[in-house]
């Protein structure tokens, strides 16, 4: 029977570990491929493809938010790593560090939410650790997760072959998540009608991933769109042109935005693909991300041009303007 | 430039998390597998062996101790998971969790140090992830690493396979790191004679791992020897008898033990293994660790006996007691 919060005795390798590691990780968790006695785990990988690795941290607050917590965000972060490197996800190791009086029937709840949505994503969790910081040390609980997963051959997805006359994609409107966790941080009224996009992007990312034409894709976590467009401008020494008009950004998220005085395009999506493709090839993955319920409103929101790196937003009144690269941190804990 | 405290727009994604990735994780652990600008990191292992995966976090206190720090102990605790499974290991991928106003030089030091024990373990960081968390939710630093490494397809260590009979070996001094982390927590005199025995264990694991009669192996780090002794006890259902006078512990190590009321048998050790083997075996481990400089304490401290599981130290004194399965947290945050 465990104790209702989690205490330091739960971190010391005893039996107060082991119990809790049984009754709630190994519980939720459990596949074929998971025996928690074991200090590693042999796992195999199919035959004739490239193996790749992924690993992300995870601090979200709070630690459950409407449309998600931080077990599933944790799943569909890494799972979303693998999935727009055209790679699809295989297996989880999962690291949970947690702060002294957490409440145990919170973390039971995040450890199934996290065992559901590895299920979904098709993924085992094969290996994990637990610890235990003291009060006061921690922010309820942080996890860290690695992704191991195998892409084709061939596969050849990477900013550096992104060229001028390129377009720009999103797979669905930007933003939701930030705003979702940012307002699950205070007692808004408009709460409810708000929450994240958590999810896997592996039905969007993997159909496309081979496509002639296709470039690059990324998920716009931290720092949002405008985040993605600098990466690539860096990476590519190239201009992006992003058309405010055409970036979906749901009608709450944009009034709360308004509101805060927040810009969509720096907050995170957890289930949106960003992707760079030569024109010819736009067409066909627009089609096939629309052809799914998370992808109704895909939409090609900018084009790659010559000129000096950086980003700019045409914006619905006919200027333009500079997307800056994030300097200050609009929310901390978001992801 | 960086600044002279990790701040939050470290974490956001934007620019100042670009310099603090390179400038301080990035130059410090080059290697020709890193490319920080992907998503998730290809990577190659040598046919016809097992992958194996291992994960860990880390919440040592504080950061840096003498014998090491959070970022050695965080290479040595994953490549130590691989080795004793009988594992060379290959890769990690890293996570580091960092409390806003931890100093940069600090963070600058220890991932500096990460780096060189990775080169030392003969491992590539090939995948990493950060986080900053805001002022009094973290402890300066958290690390989480997840190792991948290949063994002999024909190893079968493990637990399962010990029987009556079976000696157990233990490859040097214990719970030298839990008393130099403890030492380190406060301003004791005696502090610089005690340093952690933090270390790989390869040179230690590998050489043995093929070895017929060989049951198992394990770091004993949290927990302690005692620890593993009842993991033992309780996955074969059998009786650990370790001898007290066999089990290498420093003076040092025993005086600040008695000091401070605790069992150094409890008491983490960061580089020592811990082996079960069949009598026949035992003689060749034990001459192979002793002709190592990190193996010439090593000792055969007990046998495995037949009737009810638990762990019965016989003591120096003609005696014997029970060893405890740890409940309480003697010393949080040691590893």
């Amino acid at each position: 029977m465990l104790d209702k919060h989690v205490t330091l005795a739960h971190g010391n390798g005893g039996r107060y570990m082991h119990e809790l590691i049984a009754e709630v990780f190994a519980r939720h968790l459990a596949n074929p491929a998971l025996d928690t006695s074991l200090d590693a785990a042999p796992f195999a990988l199919p035959g004739g493809k490239v193996p790749v690795v992924t690993t992300d941290g995870f601090t979200v607050r709070p630690l459950e938010f409407p449309g998600g917590d931080i077990g599933s965000l944790a799943v569909n972060g890494t799972v979303n790593d693998l999935a727009v490197s055209g790679a699809e996800p295989m297996l989880l190791t999962l690291n949970a560090i947690i702060e002294e009086g957490l409440e145990m029937a919170c973390l039971d709840r995040i450890v199934a939410s996290l065992g559901r949505a590895a299920r979904a994503a098709g993924v085992a969790v094969v290996a994990g650790d637990t610890k235990v910081v003291p009060r006061g040390q921690g922010g309820g609980l942080y996890l860290a997760t690695t992704g191991i997963g195998v892409r084709a051959p061939d596969c050849s997805l990477g900013m550096k072959s992104i060229r001028p006359g390129d377009v720009v994609l999103v797979s669905g409107s930007v933003g939701d998540h930030g705003v979702a966790v940012m307002l699950a941080r205070h007692e808004f009224e408009m709460k409810g009608a708000l929450a994240s996009d958590c999810a896997p992007v592996t039905a969007l990312a993997l159909p496309v991933a081979g496509l002639a034409g296709l470039r690059f894709m990324r998920d716009p976590t931290r720092g949002g769109v405008a985040t993605v467009a600098h990466e690539i401008a860096a990476a590519s020494g190239l201009m992006l042109r992003l058309s405010e008009a055409a970036i979906p950004v749901k009608d709450s998220v944009r009034s709360v935005c308004k509101m805060m005085g927040y810009d969509p395009y720096y907050l995170a999506s957890e289930g949106r693909v960003v992707a760079v493709a030569a024109p010819e090839a736009a067409g066909r993955i627009l089609a096939s991300w629309r052809s799914l319920d998370e992808g109704k409103a895909a939409a090609a929101i900018g084009v790659i041009a010559a000129g000096r790196a950086g980003v700019i937003l045409e914006t619905e009144i006919g200027g333009e303007r500079l997307l800056e690269e994030l300097e200050d941190d609009p929310l901390p804990r978001i992801c």
